[in-house]
């Protein structure tokens, strides 16, 4: 990409797509913008009307502000620790105005259509019905937005929806007096079965988890959990050690709790971050029951062989990783997977990059404002991709480093350790600038 | 007391006059019991008729099953570790009915007057207006039941409620939209201010709280934060040293959360529990302030000089010891203040026996049911009293060992730690039985 004015088109005003477009400007490269909805902030815009956002009126992040926050634009001073939803999306309005970002993006203007010309540039077509042809393309539609809702035989005749419409225990359903069944062990399951499980919201509360999860608190020894960072020097698998041996001594079992006992260590699967949900277990206000069997009218069978009455289904089952504007079938997701060089780059499309495809821990709110630094080498030429093949051999590689110690599952697909990853891509920047002959 | 059929009259029927009720009976002792209420459960009978429960809908008992079981009867096998106050009312009534205890008790009759007749014995008058008199008075009257609000200057036009009258987010008053102040740090405040704080409800919450207090997790390890005791053999002052240090690891320090740093170290104040309350602040859904200097019209005035808007008040602020039935003033409490020998018998009183005056670690659940045991062994003449002033020596003396390491407190009067105590008990059972010459 030799070009020095390439047209350059981003999807997405979230925080992925917003800190993707100052590197851009940074570079004193344009680009064009285009969010569906009425304003920037994406999944963490409560009540988008683009209907993508996953938030939920009590969501707070369950990263700390001292692992969130921009590399060039600070949180604010008077932060909680964990700060709620609308205080994140105040700090990204912030940004936002700080860098002036906010006119380059079109809003109320959905991508409709990406398609890869001969020439492999993109005819990208709008919900206005106009078509612009760009050099590059950088995704940031997110991927919490496209519910997963498991399909279980038998047919339930009560009230029921993903978590992903669910805004607070009034509205758009009062669950007060009901009887609930929460479904899922992710971040989601622990933040909305802890809340309508009180005693004076549902009558009843049931989680289901077809399998055990280890439920981490926000705090550690007094401290934001994820504040304790263990130094780079250190091996993973021997950090890794070390901090499972230390999560097991201040947790205890699951299994006391009356929990499903996992089938893994702490740290193999995707972190379910609670402050709540262990306390309301073990104060009886959520009980616990396996996986679903199937539906049942006005209940549950679950594979015990036991059925609840249930009022009211909540899938709080995840989500799927979705392009419906991308025509080629080559760039489809298989089974949630979307193996990618570096976690954005699939070999043979090198000018087509995706931001914040990841499930990063701690976090993906500031993992696409680092991922930009490669982008916007590439699209400047101080930059080169490897060959394909080379390519397709990193990606193996690179998923041995991150997602081995996970165990096996959808969740699991796109998982990357931040720091790791962020250590790995100023690596790969330097190499890709010694390969670009710039 | 040497009358082998002492006629004996019990205030109340809450958890210390039911037990006591079963010592009675074991005893072949016959007894009155009235009850102002219509049912069994005092403090723990939520919306309990008599107007003196303490209950709020979420309220569970912040001491494990493990530690709050009577002695003679177990509390069922699938109750969660900290068990709702349903779940206790139940256990209440399911042990009531287990002993026969029921008949003998005369439910919506209260006890409006106890005088003490010339011949010492006790002349009780009923709200039926009819009077009986007694070789022996039990008053387990409880002590949760008489509010204590702060007078503050100035004036509130707000709603403002004793958290005595709170039931739930939504009845009698509904919170939800508003600004509310919960005043206090105690477990009430501690409570009430975690669940009306989250953003669905309160729009925004304050804790006000005039000094520091540590708040101590419902688990600790993976295990009920109750169930480590430590054993009985170790020092008292040693094991709390140790205990400390182990504390403040895990909490770190209050000040990290936002919260006044207490003046005082762990367990140097009757301890704040709560499972929610430090993740809460650390989400920013508590805001803390400091104690108050006025009210001001829709607001607040603190002492650092801010002020508050806000809609509603809740004063966590405690309770005061009361008995309105009995007319001799030496009997009144003096500050909140009521010294006991053996946490029972005011000297020269030796026929009225205050059961449940206590506020023990972890619980007052199952401590009168160990206190009848002196009950019942001074009433058939097993258990001889010593002399008044030895008695007065004495109530310093163990004062001295149950108050010393708290601060100076209204709060602190009445603490015992209840294995110190029981462990004493029977030595004073056994001192007393020698001395009585049976």
């Amino acid at each position: 990409m030799s070009d020095p004015h390439p047209k350059i088109c981003i999807i997405g005003a979230g925080c992925s797509g917003f800190t993707m477009a100052k590197r851009l400007k940074d570079h004193g490269l344009t680009y064009d913008q285009f969010e569906a909805s009425d304003d920037i902030g994406g999944n963490w815009y409560y009540k988008n009307p683009n209907g993508m956002s996953a938030c939920y009126q009590s969501l707070h992040i369950d990263t700390s502000k001292y692992r969130l926050a921009f590399e060039d634009y600070p949180v604010p001073d008077d932060w909680p620790d964990f700060p709620h939803h609308a205080q994140l999306l105040q700090y990204f309005h912030d940004y936002v105005d700080h860098f002036g970002l906010r006119e380059a993006i079109t809003f109320n203007t959905r991508v409709d259509k990406a398609e890869q010309l001969e020439d492999k540039s993109w005819r990208v077509t709008l919900s206005t019905g106009e078509a612009r042809d760009y050099d590059a393309l950088i995704v940031a539609n997110g991927h919490h937005w496209d519910p997963n809702t498991p399909d279980y035989p038998g047919h339930f005749d009560g009230y029921q929806t993903h978590s992903h419409a669910y805004s607070d225990p009034f509205e758009p359903h009062d669950y007060r007096a009901e009887t609930v069944m929460v479904v899922g062990g992710g971040n989601s399951a622990m933040d909305i079965a802890s809340e309508l499980s009180q005693k004076p919201l549902a009558a009843k509360l049931f989680i289901s988890m077809r399998r055990g999860v280890w439920v981490l608190g926000k705090y550690a020894n007094g401290q934001p959990a994820d504040k304790a960072v263990l130094p780079s020097w250190m091996p993973a698998k021997f950090g890794r050690k070390l901090a499972q041996r230390v999560i097991k001594k201040q947790l205890g079992r699951m299994e006391d709790y009356g929990l499903p006992k996992p089938d893994h260590e702490p740290l193999e699967g995707h972190p379910s971050v609670s402050g709540e949900f262990l306390t309301r277990v073990g104060c009886g206000d959520i009980l616990p029951k396996g996986a679903i069997e199937r539906l049942d009218g006005d209940g549950v069978i679950f594979t015990d062989g036991s059925r609840e009455q249930v009022d009211a289904i909540i899938w709080a089952t995840g989500y799927r990783i979705s392009f419906p504007f991308l025509t080629d079938p080559a760039l489809q997701p298989k089974d949630n997977a979307y193996p990618l060089y570096k976690r954005m780059v699939k070999p043979g499309y090198e000018n087509l990059f995706f931001l914040g495809l990841a499930q990063p821990l701690p976090t993906l709110v500031n993992l696409a404002e680092q991922q930009s630094k490669l982008v916007a080498a590439a699209l400047t030429g101080t930059y080169a991709f490897p060959e394909a093949e080379e390519m397709e051999r990193v990606i193996v590689e690179d998923e041995k480093i991150h997602l081995s110690h996970f165990y096996a599952s959808k969740r699991h697909t796109i998982q990357v350790d931040f720091g790791t990853y962020c250590r790995d891509l100023v690596k790969e920047i330097g190499r890709g600038a010694g390969q670009s002959g710039s």
